[in-house]
C-alpha cells in the first residue's frame, strides 16, 4: 500500500475511536413534552398501527419503510481483506450507511450477520424484511452472493440489490458510455476483454449485453473461459455460453489482442504495457483492482491507452460505486419499487454518464462530490420502475 | 377510549404522515471532503476492520455495537392491539426507539420480523445479533415471548431483555418500594395479587420474590392458579409452585381479601369497589390496564385505597416503562455487559424509587420528564453489571 493509504489507515482508526462508530439516530418527530410522547408513543400511535394492520400499503406512509434500506453483509468478502467475519466488516457497513444518507438523504442500517451459510442468510433477510423498502446485499462473497441475491429477489416484495456486482457493473457501464463519446467507438462493435469472473465482472457482462455489446471475453485466473476448459462452476459455465462467440482459447495476453476494451475486476500488476500495444486503436483501460490497480495509469497512457480508469480517488476516473447506490436506492424508495431490473441499472448508468457534459480522456465519469449525481441517478431510476415496474 | 385518547390518535396519524415515520440516521463522522471518505470509507476503513478481525472486542470501541440496540418485534402482541403484524406494529417499534435516544442516547433500530414462529424469530436475531450491543425483545406474545428471550439470553454474549415483560415488572417494583414507604409496610410481610398471567405479571412474581416477598396469589380469566386447577400450561404450573403457599382456591374476589397490594396486568374494570373493601388496611393498587385500568383511580380512593399507580399519564403515579429501559441499556451498554440479570432489574427499581425524595400517595414513582431517572438507572444497572456480571 502506499504511504497515503497507512495515513489514511491510522487517521481510520483514530476518527472512529473518537466517534465511537459513525451511525447515529434521531427522531424526526418532536419528544419535548408529555402531549409528544402520546403522539409519537402511546396512546396516540396506536391509530397509525391499526390504520396499517388495515392497509399494509400505509407502512409507507406511517413508517421509515419508505426511506431505509438495510445493508447486509456477512463479512465474507470485504473490500480487498477477504473474509474477516461480520464485527470486522461493521466499519465498511456504517461507512455505506454514512453515504447514503450523505448523498441521497436514504436512512441505511448496517446489520451484520453471524452466518456465512447461503440458506441461514436469505433466511435472515426475508425474516427482517418487513422494517425496510429495499436491501443492499454487500462484500457477500461468490459464488454464494448470486444465488442469495436471486432468491431474496424472488421471494421479497421490496427491491434487492448485492452492490459489489450491480453497484459497480452501473458506474462502468457510465465510463464506457462516455469513453465511447470521447473514442467515437460503438456498443455493437466493441470487443470487451473482462478479467476477474467475481461479483463485478458477471454483472458487467449482463449490463454490456444488455446494451448491445456482443463481443466480450471473460478470464480468470486460469485464462480465457470457453465452453471445453473443464472444471467450470455453473457461473462459468453461463460465462462460457453468453461470452466469447468463437470460444476463443488462451490466457489473457491471447484474449486482449485487437480488443477495444479491458475491464479489470481482478489483481494488482496483471496488464502489461505490451498487452495494452496489443490491443485496437484508442485502448480504453479499467483498471480497478484496489489499492493497486492492474495497471498504473501513467504506464497505460504510456503503452497507448487513450482512457484509463481505476478504482482510485487519486487518479482522474474513479470507477466508485458511491455514484450510484445512493441514488439507486433513491429512485427505488421515491417510486415504491418492489423490483429492481436491468433496465433501471442501465438507466442509472446514462443518468450518470450524462452528468459529464463534455467527457474527455480526464473525464469520463462525474467524481463523487459533483453536484447532482445521486438526483439524477433517483429520477432515471424512479421514471424506470414506474414505467417499467 | 375516551376523547382525548381519539384526539392523540388523529393527530398521532397525522403527525406519522408529515414526518415519514420517526426514526432518521445521521453521520457522526464528517463527510465534506474526499479526505473525510478516505477515513470514513475506503481506503482508510481497511484498518480498523483488520483490527477487529484481529481482536473482536475492538468493535465495541470503533463501531455502533457500543451504542447500538435492536428493537425486535413480530407484531403479535402489541399494546391492547394484539396480533397485528409486523409492518403495523412498526410505528410502536420507532417510538421505542426515538425514546431510547431521547432519554438515554442509545441508538436504537427497529427490526420488525416476517415470522412468528418461536425458532425462526431465535435464528433471526441470533444471526443479526453480531450488530448490536444489546437486544430489547418487544410486543411477543406469551407464552412464545419466554421461550424466545430464554433461549436468546443462554445463546447471545449480548444482553437480551423482552421489555413488555421486565420494562413493566421494573416500574412496578419501583412503585411498590416507593408505596411501602409510604404505608410502612414490608416486603417480608407483604400480600400480594397480581391478576394477569401474561408476560408482565410472571416478572413481577420473580422479582417480588426476589426482593423478598413471600405470599403472592396470582389469577388469570379462570381465577386463582393453583396446582390442581387442571389444564396448566407449563407456564402457569411453574406459577402455581413458586407462588400461592396455601394453594388457595376460588375467584379474584377471594384472592384478594385480606391482601396488601393488587397489581392489575389484565383487563378493564375487574377490580370492584367491594374487593378493594376486603383487602387489608391502606390498600396499594396498581391497575394497568391500558387504557382503561382494573378500576378507576377515583373509585378506588372513595373505596379506601391508600394508593393508586395507572398507566396513564393523565392519572398521578404513572407505571410507564420508559423510566426503565432507557437507563437500563445506557448502563448495559457502558459496562459492555454481556448478561442482564434479576440484580441489575432491582438495581434499577430501587433507582427509579430513588428519584423521588419524598414518596406520598399521589407521587411514588417520577413522571417521564422528572430529571436524572435514566442517568440513575444506567448508573445502577452498570454497577451491578461490573460488580456481578
Amino acid at each position: 500500500m502506499s504511504n497515503k493509504t497507512e495515513d489514511y489507515g491510522k487517521k481510520a482508526v483514530e476518527a472512529h475511536k473518537k466517534y465511537g462508530g459513525k451511525v447515529a439516530i434521531h427522531s424526526k418527530m418532536p419528544l419535548d413534552t408529555q402531549e409528544d410522547l402520546s403522539i409519537a408513543y402511546t396512546p396516540g400511535v396506536a391509530q397509525p398501527c391499526l390504520d396499517i394492520s388495515e392497509n399494509r400499503e400505509l407502512a409507507y406512509d406511517y413508517t421509515n419503510k419508505q426511506n431505509t434500506v438495510a445493508v447486509v453483509s456477512d463479512g465474507s468478502a470485504v473490500l480487498g481483506l477477504g473474509n474477516i467475519g461480520p464485527e470486522a466488516s461493521m466499519p465498511v457497513m456504517e461507512g455505506k450507511a454514512v453515504l447514503f444518507k450523505k448523498f441521497a438523504d436514504v436512512d441505511a442500517i448496517p446489520i451484520v450477520l453471524s452466518s456465512q451459510n447461503t440458506e441461514e442468510i436469505i433466511t435472515a433477510v426475508k425474516m427482517i424484511a418487513p422494517t425496510f423498502g429495499g436491501i443492499n446485499l454487500e462484500d457477500i462473497s461468490a459464488p454464494r452472493c448470486f444465488e442469495i441475491e436471486k432468491r431474496l429477489k424472488e421471494e421479497l416484495d421490496i427491491p434487492v440489490m448485492h452492490d459489489d456486482q450491480h453497484g459497480t457493473a452501473v458506474v462502468t457501464l457510465a465510463g464506457i458510455i462516455n469513453a465511447l463519446k470521447v473514442t467515437g467507438k460503438k456498443f455493437e462493435d466493441l470487443k470487451v476483454v473482462i478479467n476477474g469472473a467475481g461479483a463485478a465482472g458477471m454483472a458487467i457482462i449482463y449490463l454490456l449485453r444488455e446494451v448491445g455489446v456482443k463481443q466480450i471475453i471473460m478470464c480468470d485466473s486460469r485464462g480465457i473461459i470457453h465452453k471445453d476448459r473443464g472444471n467450470l462452476t455453473s457461473v462459468k459455465e453461463e460465462v462460457a455460453k453468453i461470452t466469447n462467440e468463437n470460444q476463443l482459447e488462451g490466457d489473457l495476453e491471447d484474449a486482449v489482442q485487437n480488443t477495444d476494451v479491458f475491464i479489470g475486476v481482478s489483481v494488482p500488476g496483471v496488464l502489461t504495457p505490451d498487452m495494452v500495444r496489443s490491443m485496437n486503436d484508442d485502448p480504453i483501460i479499467f483498471a480497478m483492482a484496489n489499492p493497486i490497480p492492474e495497471i498504473m495509469p501513467a504506464e497505460a497512457v504510456q503503452a497507448g491507452a487513450r482512457i484509463i480508469a481505476t478504482g482510485r480517488s487519486d487518479f482522474p476516473n474513479q470507477i466508485n460505486n458511491v455514484l450510484a447506490f445512493p441514488g439507486i436506492f433513491r429512485g427505488l424508495l421515491d417510486a415504491r419499487a418492489s423490483k429492481l431490473t436491468n433496465k433501471m441499472y442501465i438507466a442509472a448508468a446514462y443518468a450518470i454518464a450524462d452528468v459529464v457534459k463534455e467527457p474527455n480522456e480526464d473525464k469520463i465519469i462525474p467524481g463523487p462530490f459533483d453536484e447532482g449525481v445521486a438526483e439524477a441517478v433517483a429520477k432515471a431510476v424512479k421514471k424506470s420502475a414506474i414505467d417499467s415496474p
